[in-house]
């Protein structure tokens, strides 16, 4: 094992999968992966390519000590005092690990994916990490896409770099369905999984160099801080950090950008839709958690705590129950969750 | 007020209702009639049509301090053991109301139907009462189809008997959807509204000449019985009593048949899209009962007791929560409740 590191981003609120999801219990919390949190399962792909002691988790503040209860002996978990986005994310993790002594390429890994088999993943992010360890490059994962979503940023490949690694010729945003019908055809695009690998330095000079209003704020993790002042400085850098996510703030206009393409099945597991393709379906193709009683229905995601739940004559519903809430929508409008989760967070609505 | 009787029928189960409707809270007492419960709506539209002592109220045994509690102060409230469908229920009816004295004609009510306004309603029962005291008549009363309805049976009239009153000149079981249409364009079809006005002693002859398994269990009770003996004869009678309609029984049979055409808007008010129909709706025609969350949604039925409950992007979907159950299922199959009520009936599935 190389002195490789890696930062977990554990902040997410993964409001899509309310009722379930609830501020206390993010998705990544969840048992979304066979029984699993998605914490748990990223945390075990680390093993063999990570040491638990150069991995660092960020989470938000309130989640720590659930985050800590998932995470290896040695590992270090840090919370956000508020969620900024991902660049003051992976920038305060690379002064961290900086810090800390990490000098080797560092693993990027958002905390809420779906990825399978973790062997496949781990030869590709062990392509990554030497990619990115052995020149100053920031070096994504792109995963060749299987149908023509236009729910996920894409990345178009540029000039070989080595095998299955190339240039980044440009990022492009979630697409419409017909340029996404292009991008399938074109074979040479991928989905942004949102992973990175790089050297915490070359990180920390691409966020100086593209956006002072990110490093500004952080150059008080430059060096190495005592335990006992961490929160407070966590306090005063993000009360001033700009929120902005780190393919705005540098990926999309560095040039020192590589993509590897993914070797393994992927999903961001944004919504109940996503997460129910990777579960097993009766013949109905109904996908049910729970002691739900389903008749005459197809292709329904039922999930529930409760004993008396019904569903008669449904097609392509989402019914899930949890805490003494419910949704219904149609699998359709899965993506939309977030706006009822929002007015409809705790136990009652306002 | 002639000395009329009547005998209300309350002892249904309303399963279509579920999960509002249980086996200790069936249809007839839910408040589905803003706010009262169907059963109190039919004994308020007795009011100065029949005395309370001379009203009848039949119904499960277990529901007789329930109904009880809703009845007039005199009215006669008796529990069947078990029940045995309509034939059984009105023979019963008959012969307790005529062992106490009544001999002028009865009105049998279904405890269960929605019926607006109640003065019209009274004005056509008095027509049914009249025709049916004056002559050796089992009177109907028949209401006019203003939809193609495929959940109701049928009466066509014959020749005329008087305003608003004709021989029947045959019964017709739930028709298909074309039927039923021409049903509604010939004019002469009305729905079976399962009210029925005659003699008590004119009902007795004819179940007794159309219907012996059904008059001899009863034979018990032509005669006035000790109310101490009342339970022990009911659990004898309906142990070993034909359970059939009345229909079946007799009506089809008879040819002493009369309809008389209602005045008042009317529904049987069997499931939740038809309760629906007589409920206010927003201005996406969602009928919503409770606290409930409904976002882009069209011509849903939302009814819970939860402050919980997110509904989002449905259409013509029914949400009904109740005492921790919840029924999810389109509209256009809210006939088939039941087939969940029977399997999910109690607070949890076998």
């Amino acid at each position: 094992m190389q002195a490789y590191s890696a930062l977990v981003l554990a902040g997410g609120r993964g409001e899509r999968f309310w009722p379930w999801s609830r501020p206390e219990r993010p998705k990544q919390l969840l048992p979304l992966d066979r029984g699993r949190s998605l914490l748990e399962a990223t945390l075990s792909r680390l093993e063999g390519l990570v040491a638990p002691e150069r991995t660092w988790i960020l989470t938000s503040r309130h989640l720590v000590p659930a985050v800590r209860a998932l995470a290896p002996e040695g590992a270090h978990v840090v919370g956000e005092p508020v969620g900024r986005n991902t660049a003051p994310a992976v920038a305060l993790g690379a002064l961290l690990a900086r810090a800390a002594g990490a000098s080797h390429a560092m693993a990027v890994l958002p905390a809420d994916h779906w990825i399978e088999p973790a062997e496949r993943f781990r030869e590709t992010a062990r392509r990554a990490l030497a990619l990115a360890d052995g020149e100053p490059l920031l070096v994504t994962i792109g995963v060749p896409p299987d149908r023509p979503e236009t729910g996920l940023g894409y990345i178009e490949r540029g000039a070989p770099l080595g095998p299955g690694a190339y240039r980044v010729a440009s990022f492009r945003e979630k697409p419409d369905r017909a340029t996404a019908e292009a991008f399938l055809a074109a074979g040479r695009y991928y989905w942004n999984s949102g992973m990175f690998f790089w050297r915490p330095q070359v990180l920390w000079e691409a966020v100086q160099a593209h956006r002072p209003a990110v490093a500004s704020p952080l150059r008080r993790f430059e060096s190495k801080l005592p335990a006992a002042r961490l929160e407070a400085e966590l306090d005063a850098a993000f009360g001033e950090v700009e929120a902005i996510s780190i393919d705005f703030a540098v990926m999309e206009k560095a040039t020192n950008i590589a993509v590897v393409e993914a070797e393994f099945a992927w999903d961001d597991m944004g919504s109940w839709n996503a997460w129910a393709r990777r579960q097993p379906s009766d013949a109905q193709g109904n996908v049910v958690v729970g002691q739900a009683l389903v008749v005459d229905s197809r292709r329904c995601i039922v999930v529930t705590e409760s004993s008396s739940l019904a569903v008669l004559g449904a097609e392509d519903l989402i019914v899930v129950q949890r805490d003494g809430a419910t949704l219904v929508c149609p699998r359709s409008r899965s993506e939309e969750v977030r706006r009822v989760a929002e007015r409809a967070g705790g136990e009652r609505f306002e």
